[in-house]
C-alpha cells in the first residue's frame, strides 16, 4: 500500500447558500483545494453526498461535478454513508491512491439542505435511520437522538444543563473560523432558554441546516512528498446496526470504538498520541457518546471532562476546534471532509486563535446515523 | 498493485418481487456469493444502488445491509453512479483489494423499483440525468435516449425496425437463463407491434423496471489463488456531461471510448483479445451507440452488425450473452454486478446454453446515464 498525503484543501464557508447550486458548491471547494496544491487536474473525484436525490432531485453528482469544474472524462462517482458520506468518499480516494489506480485524487464532500422545506429535510435526514423498523414509526432523526440524551441522562445522573458546556466550546471555537455559520458565542443562559426541538435536545444541542462544500486533494507520498500538507496515518470505517434498538446497549457506540481502535492500529498510536480530535457534535449527546466509546472519556464522564474545560484548545483533548457540526454547521454529506480540511489546518498551523499548540497528530471521526458507520481518520504533520 | 481475483458470484432472479425488500434480495446475492466462495465473512461491503432514498425513504444501504447478513461492524458504504452504480461499486472493491486494505471484499449491487407508483420511479431515473438543464425542462430519461434514437435513424439512414436485432438476440439468450426477468423469444412482428414509448422507442427497445440483486466476492490472487474464478485484467472508470445537448457530439459516446481504451490498456489486450461483451443496452440505441464507441463497430454500422448475427452467441462478438439489461433486466444499480456475474459465468464454463465456447475474456461495461459515466471490467479465465 503506498503511503497518502493530504496535498491541498478547500472549503466553503458553511451557510445558506441561496445563490449557488450543489455544483456550485462543490466547485468552489475544489478549485480552492487544486489552488492550495498548486495543481490544475486531477485523475479522479469522489464526491461525499447524502441528499442531493432527495432534495435537489439530482443523482449522478460524480460525473455531474467533474464535467462542471472542467474534468470532464475523470474518474468520478458518488459515496453515501449518510451523515458519514464525506470522510467515506476521502477514505474511498484513500484506497484509489494507496493501491496505485490514481495518482492525484479529489475527494470531495457537498450537501445544500436549505432549497428544501424543513419537512423534506427532515424525511431525508430520517433515512440515516431503518425506514422500515424505526422511521415507519414516525420517529424523526433528531427525536431517535433525544432519545438516547434522556436515556443518558437516566443512566449516568446527568442534567440537562450540564450538555451545554458542548455548546459553548464548540461555539467560542466558532468565532475564529471565517467558515463557520455560526460565530457567536454561546453563553449558558442562552442555552437555557434555547427553544425545545425534541426533548431534551433543544436548539442549540443542535447543529443546523445548511450548506456547504469542503474538499481534500490526495496523492502518494512518494510522489509529492515536497507539496504535502498532513500524512494519512489511518483510515477506517466500522459500522453498527442503524436501528438504535438492536444495538448491544444504545449507550456504547460500538462503531465508534471499532472505528478508533482500528485507526490507533493503523497510525500505532495511543490514545494519548492523538492531539486533537474532531468529534462529532451533530447534537451534545452524539459528542458525549463518542468520547466515550472512542475512549477519550470513561462511560457517563465527558460530560464532566467538557465542563471542566479539557476539551478547549488548550486541554487536554481539544475537540471541534474551528466549531464542530454544531457552530461551523452540518452540512451532512460534506461534513466528514469539513473534519480533515480543519485537521490538516491544525497540523499546519493554519488555525489562527483556535491553533493547538505543537499538534502533531489530528483525529477526525465523521459518524453516519445515530452511530452507524463511522469512519475514523488521524493525519499527521508532515 | 496487488492483483485481485473474483471467489464467488451469487444474484436472485429478477423480477417483481413483492415479497422482498432491498435488504432481503441484497442478502440472498450476498449469502449465495459467500456460499459460492466457500467463506462465512468478508472485510468490507460496497453496495451499488441508486434509488434507495427515492423508492425506499431509505439511504445509508452500507451499514443496513453489512448488518442484515449478519456482519455487523465491517466497512461498508453505498457507491453511486447512477445506473453504472453496480459496477462502481466492484471497482471500488477491486481497489480496496488492491490496496491491501482489505482482503476479502464483497461488492453488492441492489435495487427495489417495482414498490412504487411508475411516476415515481420515472422522477427517479431522471436523476441519472441534468436536474437543472435537462429534467427541468420536462424530458423524462426514456425521453433523453428517443432523441439519441431518432439522431442516429437520421444520421446513418437507419429505419426503426433494424432495432430488433438487439431485442431478438437479447431475449433469444434470456430464453436460456435461470434468472432473467424475460425468458420469452421476441420475433420480429412482435417488435413491430409492441407499444410506443418514447418515439422511437417502443417497449421492446426498453429494459424492464425491476428488482434484483447481485454480488461479487474479491480477493487478492496471491492469497486465494486456489478459489480463483476470474482475474480482473481491468476495471476502468471515465465520464461524460451528464447533458446530451453538452456533449462534442451526442453520438459519440466519448466516456465509453475512454473507458474502453483505459480498460484494455490495463488488460495489455486489443479489441480482437475479447471473447465476449455485455453491453449496457438498457435501450436498444444504447447497445449501437456503445457497439460503435467501443470499437466494435464504425459509427452507424452497430445495427447491421446485430442483423447479421455478428452478436449471438458463436458470432464474432457475442453481446448480452445472458439476456443483457433488456431480457434478464435492469434493476439499474444492480445491472452492472449481474454483468460481471455473467462474464465470471462465461469464463468458467457455466453458462450453459448460452456458453460461449473457449471464452477466456470478456468485457462487461457498465453506464450511468446516456453515457455520463462509463464503468468497464475486462476479466480472465484463471
Amino acid at each position: 500500500m503506498r503511503d497518502v498525503v493530504i496535498i491541498g484543501i478547500g472549503q466553503t464557508p458553511v451557510g445558506e447558500h441561496w445563490d449557488k447550486s450543489l455544483r456550485h458548491l462543490a466547485h468552489d471547494a475544489i478549485m480552492a483545494a487544486l489552488q492550495d496544491a498548486d495543481l490544475g487536474a486531477a485523475d479522479a473525484l469522489y464526491v461525499g453526498n447524502m441528499l442531493s436525490g432527495e432534495l435537489a432531485g439530482q443523482e449522478h453528482l460524480g460525473a455531474l461535478i467533474a464535467d462542471f469544474i472542467g474534468l470532464r472524462g475523470i474518474e468520478a462517482m458518488k459515496i453515501e454513508a449518510a451523515c458519514g458520506s464525506g470522510a467515506a468518499a476521502v477514505h474511498v480516494g484513500m484506497m484509489a491512491v494507496a493501491s496505485g489506480m490514481h495518482d492525484v485524487v479529489l475527494a470531495c464532500g457537498v450537501e445544500k439542505m436549505t432549497d428544501a422545506i424543513g419537512s423534506v429535510t427532515t424525511s431525508g435526514l430520517a433515512m440515516a435511520a431503518d425506514q422500515e423498523y424505526e422511521v415507519s414509526q414516525g420517529i424523526s432523526f433528531v427525536g431517535l437522538n433525544a432519545l438516547l440524551m434522556r436515556r443518558y441522562m437516566h443512566d449516568f445522573g446527568v442534567s440537562k444543563e450540564a450538555f451545554a458546556a458542548f455548546t459553548i466550546n464548540a461555539h467560542r471555537n466558532g468565532v475564529n473560523n471565517p467558515n463557520a455559520m455560526f460565530r457567536s458565542a454561546v453563553s449558558e443562559a442562552a442555552y437555557a432558554r434555547a427553544g425545545m426541538i425534541a426533548d431534551p435536545i433543544n436548539l442549540l444541542d443542535s447543529s443546523p441546516v445548511c450548506d456547504g462544500s469542503a474538499c481534500v486533494v490526495l496523492a502518494p507520498a512518494d510522489l509529492f512528498r515536497s507539496r504535502a500538507k498532513a500524512r494519512i496515518l489511518a483510515s477506517a470505517v466500522a459500522t453498527d446496526s442503524l436501528a438504535v434498538h438492536d444495538r448491544r446497549d444504545p449507550m456504547a457506540l460500538d462503531a465508534v470504538t471499532l472505528s478508533t481502535q482500528r485507526a490507533l492500529a493503523q497510525a500505532h498510536l495511543a490514545h494519548a498520541g492523538v492531539d486533537l480530535f474532531e468529534v462529532h457534535d451533530a447534537f451534545s449527546i452524539m459528542a458525549a457518546l463518542s468520547l466515550e466509546a472512542a475512549g477519550f472519556a470513561k462511560p457517563g464522564q465527558a460530560v464532566q471532562m467538557a465542563q471542566t474545560g479539557e476539551i478547549a484548545i488548550g486541554g487536554r483533548l481539544p475537540i471541534s476546534t474551528m466549531g464542530g457540526l454544531k457552530s461551523r454547521g452540518h452540512p451532512v454529506g460534506a461534513t466528514g471532509v469539513y473534519q480533515i480540511v480543519e485537521v490538516v489546518e491544525q497540523l499546519t498551523g493554519q488555525a489562527g486563535a483556535n491553533q493547538v499548540q505543537g499538534a502533531t497528530v489530528g483525529m477526525a471521526q465523521n459518524i453516519g446515523g445515530s452511530g452507524a458507520t463511522v469512519v475514523t481518520h488521524i493525519l499527521g504533520a508532515v
